[in-house]
């Protein structure tokens, strides 16, 4: 590995840590090398401001004269609330850039780039651009489709259940792998459950310990509004963000009530569109969406071609067929229809096994 | 790790060669070091003899006088056909023995360390005992309780399917997984599927590449004898070992004239008893069973105990709550009445995902 490679493989880490956290803006970072050593490092911080950049050249000061800037996405070139970051760069003295990913923004697109080369300052474009667009998947996808990053996750006996044929599913899983179920939340802009998990399980979809400041935002997708005002989203809905799809038509005083923020949909074949659920989750600014059930909801989107993340836990435990699917119906024909993953990652955890798969 | 063990553990590898193959017999492997060189090494021949230590002395020749042996398991002290492994470690001027295991056989059972220490040689016992009693766990079950170690092995999707709705199945695994299987039937005695299975995939049971001289005994437990004789294990018995399990009072005619060995066994709620099966096939001196499936079969050993270890092969494919499921109905009553299992090892094969498991 390079010098290069290495100083932008640290400035994707850091950029990792503003997932979840600075919707609707990418998550960046930025680490800036003089001598070999690094001067300033920094990450979009929580609610988007300050960048990346910013961070990074304040904590460098005037160190960073005739230093190289390592960026996962390219400096913004516009006047927004703060000044941009590329003039920020080129006041700071900076001697060279290099960068992962051209913003897709269409207030920036290249002229970050061209900023910067029109100070003479050279730039490196495309480093570990594969790892930059990845991480950056739910910005991407929102700027270039107006829809979310979707994660879809399944907690699985070893024969695919999540649930015995009462309902009971605490706990399938071990407290490691619940634990990064958490950790996991808090890496996305919202959490989403469909009206069956709502009703069986009263979730709260929270993080709890990790040092959680802010939460996501809950999502309940509940065509009829079956779930009950009273229940524990209802009742968090006054002091933290809970946001219902539903259905038009769907009774909507009780929710009213709570705080929580009504969407209504349009129906199709008896059930709010999907696709259009998520364009409403987008076009407010959410870039990553973390699906955990159920079996329906998640059938749904993948029926849909909406998921593009697959998280699986695997416990060393079997219910057998009278369980409760991990999965609704897909309405296949055929093996060759069924949806194809790649293997991403997979680790033990606990003792359990946490698989991450890619919808091609 | 000490010199010790690290000859105990080249020992056990080249145990591990013999499994499958060495049946009544246990795979045994025996290391001749002098002066920190490996003089000698041997593993059990297929069909059982020779056994180990004659292979490694015979290596070693007139250099073992002086010599140090590692045995994966005490060596024999009984005449049968051969004479006892002892008396030719004593005749070749072995110095010193390490053994892993005492020898449950009772016609060994601390014999063949007593024949040593009587001749004044020094025995290390128990290194690396319980590597040795997982090796040979198929052949300390079967003098233990009279009957095989188990290994359950399922493939399937993401959501825990086996096949479609329709019954299709291939492949949802990739060919490396696939060929992975092909190496676990060759270290299993015998490779079991029930009648569902076998009438649903007509199967062969086979080994193919691989270099296999013999191939497993192929078994099919079919209470009814509902599978034609006219299969592919039909056709195949007049060359091969067919076992078939079958209840009494079912019509045996077809399958008398294909050449397979018949066993009836008692019924028990129509179904003949699992356990009486798994005994005959360790009275006929089966140490080790591969069942493949289906659904059913698996999930009536896994309700009867008799499970050992459990094969997962999941595969990064969806098919939906239509599809087939890994494992029949288990009966819980409540999810702490479900099968606990403690993960032991897993890696990526090809595309898929491949855990192994055993009930604790």
């Amino acid at each position: 590995m390079t010098g290069d490679e290495a100083h932008m493989d640290h400035a994707l880490r850091l950029a990792a840590r503003g997932l979840g956290r600075v919707w609707p803006n990418p998550a960046v970072g930025c680490v800036i090398v003089k001598d070999g050593r690094v001067i300033g490092r920094g990450w979009t911080q929580p609610g988007g401001r300050p960048h990346a950049e910013r961070r990074a050249l304040d904590m460098a000061g005037s160190a960073a004269r005739g230093a190289t800037a390592y960026v996962t996405l390219e400096p913004c070139a516009h006047h927004g609330k703060t000044p941009p970051c590329a003039e920020g760069l080129i006041a700071a003295g900076v001697v060279r850039v290099v960068s992962a990913l051209t913003d897709p923004d269409p207030r920036v697109s290249g002229r970050g780039h061209a900023m910067l080369r029109a100070a003479g300052i050279p730039v490196t474009e495309g480093l570990r651009e594969a790892e930059a667009r990845q991480l950056n998947a739910g910005f991407l996808k929102r700027i270039g489709q107006g829809l979310p990053f979707v994660t879809l996750k399944l907690a699985t006996t070893l024969d695919g259940r999540i649930a015995t044929a009462s309902g009971e599913s605490r706990w399938i899983t071990g407290p490691q792998a619940r634990r990064a179920v958490h950790a996991m939340r808090l890496s996305h802009d919202a959490v989403m459950v469909g009206s069956g998990t709502a009703l069986a399980d009263d979730p709260d979809l929270g993080v709890r310990e990790l040092g959680a400041v802010a939460q996501p935002v809950r999502v309940l997708f509940d065509g009829a509004l079956r779930h009950d005002p009273q229940s524990r989203l209802g009742r968090l809905a006054a002091g933290a963000p809970v946001w219902v799809l539903h259905g038009e038509g769907a009774a909507t005083q009780g929710w009213e009530a709570t705080g929580a923020r009504l969407f209504a949909l349009l129906q199709s074949g008896g059930h709010p569109d999907l696709r259009a659920a998520l364009t409403a989750l987008a076009a407010e600014g959410i870039t990553r969406v973390f699906c955990e059930g159920g079996a329906g909801l998640g059938a749904a989107l993948v029926r849909a071609g909406l998921v593009d993340e697959l998280v699986l836990f695997n416990a060393g435990r079997l219910i057998g067929q009278e369980g409760r699917a991990a999965l609704g119906p897909l309405g296949l024909e055929a093996l060759r229809d069924a949806p194809h993953l790649r293997l991403k990652e997979f680790r033990a955890i606990g003792e359990d096994i946490l698989s991450v798969w890619r919808f091609s």
